[in-house]
């Protein structure tokens, strides 16, 4: 797989929650590699509320390990 | 998209309680743009037990991520 | 809301895990303010086993929260 | 509620795991205080894979908590 | 319940990944304690993906507790 | 069982999250040793939108276990 992750730090805490989502989205794209069947899955979760819900749990858990690595961003803010 | 999180730290508990509830909805925001989408959504999982427990932990997740950078308050109360 | 939350300070362990408990109500709270549905949904969870499992999982995370929160108690047992 | 928990300090990492054990069930008791109708509902997990995988993932939330408290028991193993 | 647990500590990560199994499969023991019927109860999670994905997360969670109490197994790697 | 895990250390985050999914995928081989049957098993996640969901999941529980043993890759990068 080509180079999609060189670092964990992130300028601010909101590109730190936008580096959570591409994580969570990696982890479905290792497993589902197909970009077509990944997309025809969209509707299934896009449209479903407990869905929903588990991906920004995903989300969550991702950013916590982003803001630790960024010692949630205390020096410049 | 706009800018909507500058920084993790919150004068209060109670506002870093409400930053992560903030953190949990944009993780569906973002996987769902169309607020119109949305809130039809919304019933599906307001009216469920399993989804505001589900909603709650998403919650607690985040709020684990603001604790910590707050250094959980320790200073100012 | 009124202010619900001042401090992730508790005296003892439990108190810590009784505001837990509080903290996990909360984001149900948040997310459906009616208080007579949330009524209602009662019984959908307080009989349900993994509802119950569910509920005692959003408390544990937390707990993890608090417990850091007050140093694990440790200077005070 | 009666006192039930002390300290979060234990002897032994086996203790500690008991003590999660303890705080997972915990969660389930302020949820449904009804000692019956959690007798009822015992069925409907212990002989369920699914609700089993859950109780041991609220107790390893606890676990956390607890080895963390016990310093991971470094001192006296 | 006779002594299973006597340290966190392994010398090897590996070593510590199948401690996490060991303390995953602890939490089912403890709650349903007859070894018969868990051994009826293995087919429902054995050929189930998604019982397979819930087992694997609970040994995740584990194992960041294992992997914390040997400092990442960091000295000796 | 095999040599599979001989340190929690990598070059690159990316290299992190990778061996974060080897773990994620070991806590399903350890559960379900037949090759064979996780591959008749694969189309049960891989073509499910919630199942995809909940494997990221794992796969971002096992990362920051990781991204900790590494200290988030702050030194190199």
């Amino acid at each position: 797989m080509e180079r999609w992750l060189i670092s964990l730090k992130t300028s601010t805490p909101q590109d730190g929650y936008e580096l959570a989502i591409l994580l969570s989205q990696k982890g479905i794209q290792y497993t589902q590699p197909s970009a077509e069947l990944r997309r025809e899955l969209r509707p299934c979760y896009a449209y479903d509320a407990d869905s929903l819900i588990a991906v920004s749990q995903v989300i969550a858990i991702n950013f916590q390990t982003i803001a630790a690595a960024n010692n949630y961003w205390r020096d410049t803010c």
